[in-house]
């Protein structure tokens, strides 16, 4: 990477039992990764999921948040005893757990004063200082406290919120990619890979990765790189790996 | 939890750009968490994702090995220069990163002499005195070291071989679950739910999840415990709870 280069990192923290168990599965974790890559250029590092339980979000949490330039958390604020998410991120970084002005304010007026229950007004709740990040689908901001931004687990209303985080966010410099589909396997091509790995050291990063598509199995090979020339030209050598071994490349 | 109940639990450490960069989205940690709870009572407690990076492969396997009855890792066994999880298995338990007689001679057969390359032997190399976990869909085996267990990261052969891990894992206390899918938000009943929870304490897990469905928008609510008995009288005390809020219940 040339010295222009700014490495941001994020990590992303789903915190919920229903991921854990199984039954419900995570849609949020592909979208943030992609979202921050494509807008800000900003790389996620490490996910990780984790109960509804405390002691675990304050752990990993905290050493996410020291870990990584950001820390996305998704689930846990909404307002039903599992939702513990904004009081432990009150606890980890030692702020008070307090009604939010604005939050309260703005959750007030979408159920109007007699609908506006405890249940409710908890999701005015979180630490002290924190930033808010509104919410067009459901009314329930998130926050961001220091380097840690909580949103919520329903997708629908998570991809609602992004566009109002974006200005809490510094941009790192964009990660281009291109990708090459192949028939063959992965074992008959690993040489030429890697040799195109060492040709461009850490400039680049080659990815391969099988596929069974429409009854066939083929391999795409996925390039990664903050240098568009560099990218460009390991593609194209390749290709010419390719064309050498006489591997069909998939069209469109 | 009575003291019969022997809790058995995992981590899954997913490794794989790919899954971190957001392009794929991964499909064998809901499956796995269902298939381990299911068939074994194992319940699965955390999960991280992270980079084709040694120091960060080694640095969680020891992590969650530690914190765990077992630990399963995804991806990152094949035969390109980016699948380094054997090697760094190996490593991060001391043990010489060696050829497996069994595993050479299944991929010897199955390839055939003349085209058994490199890269294809290299799937036979393990951290030595593993346990091999056959692959029925594409010959190349997981295996099993002290309490980690490495499978591939492609979800039809990963799933092809989970019968053939069964026999390494010993299993816990089966948890039963059932659910009541309403027509209401969260914040209309997340009361009841706490006293419900209250009530039942530590031998029930209650959760609530809202969905989107049909155009309609509702809660699940999820209830999990080890005790067959306590689960049904905490499903009817819900129940009760509901209808005597004239909440609608979804039948089928």
């Amino acid at each position: 990477m040339n010295k222009k280069n700014k490495k941001i990192s994020a990590g992303i923290l789903v915190i919920g039992n229903e991921i854990l168990s199984g039954r419900t599965i995570d849609k949020n974790i592909s979208f943030l990764a992609l979202w921050l890559n494509d807008n800000l250029g900003i790389k996620v590092k490490e996910v990780r999921i984790v109960p509804d339980e405390e002691r675990e979000i304050i752990k990993n949490a905290l050493s996410l948040s020291k870990q990584n330039d950001y820390v996305l958390t998704t689930g846990g604020i909404g307002p039903t005893h599992d939702d513990i998410t904004s009081k432990s991120i009150s606890k980890a970084f030692k702020k008070k757990y307090i009604y939010h002005n604005e939050a309260y304010n703005i959750l007030l007026k979408y159920y109007g004063d007699k609908d506006f229950n405890d249940p409710r007004k908890k999701m005015a709740k979180m630490p002290s200082g924190s930033k808010l990040i509104l919410n067009p689908a459901s009314a329930a901001p998130g926050f961001m406290i220091k380097n840690v931004i909580c949103l919520p687990g329903v997708p629908s209303i998570l991809r609602s919120m992004v566009y109002n985080l974006k200005k809490y966010l510094k941009p790192g410099s964009k990660i281009y990619s291109t990708s090459i589909s192949t028939v063959t396997v992965e074992s008959s091509i690993a040489r030429e890979l890697e040799r195109a790995q060492k040709k461009y050291k850490k400039y680049v990063d080659i990815g391969s990765y099988p596929f069974f598509r429409l009854g066939k199995i083929g391999v795409s090979i996925v390039i990664r790189s903050s240098n568009k020339l560099r990218l460009q030209s390991c593609h194209k050598t390749i290709i010419k790996m390719l064309n050498r071994k006489k591997i069909k490349i998939f069209k469109g």
